[in-house]
């Protein structure tokens, strides 16, 4: 079983990645780009067989070390 | 429109960040992992009205800055 995390800064929080990013874009002659924000994605594969109890297992790892929920939010994808 | 860009090693080639959070994570106790992997996810917002051309752009953003093609493998999705 695969759980998919992403995990990304909150709305407000500064993202000084995605701004240098985003000059690199533009110094690249990018054109239209209105904003952009980095994130991780984290894979995990899991043994787990039941996937609410895998889902549960992968919130509890976000809270405890993937994550900083102090300025960042994730969500967790459960594939199959 | 929004470019949601995930970008991740190739198969094969090491992760040492995803190692390194697969121990971190066995040591608090969480089991039944086999694998971690980590990756970056860049949300783009742009001003494009057709998602085709927004797909192209993209893609070349990812060819020239955003994508290490030598070890690094994309995808690029277009929410309306």
């Amino acid at each position: 079983m695969r759980a998919i995390v992403n995990v990304y800064l909150k709305n407000g929080v500064l993202d000084p990645q995605g701004k240098a990013t985003h000059h690199a874009l533009e110094s690249l002659e990018f054109k239209g780009i209105k904003d952009v924000r980095i994130g991780k994605q984290i894979v995990l594969e899991l043994d787990h067989s039941d996937s609410e109890q895998a889902r549960k297992d992968v919130e509890e790892m976000c809270d405890s070390l993937l994550a900083n929920t102090v300025i960042e939010d994730y969500t967790v994808e459960i594939v199959a």
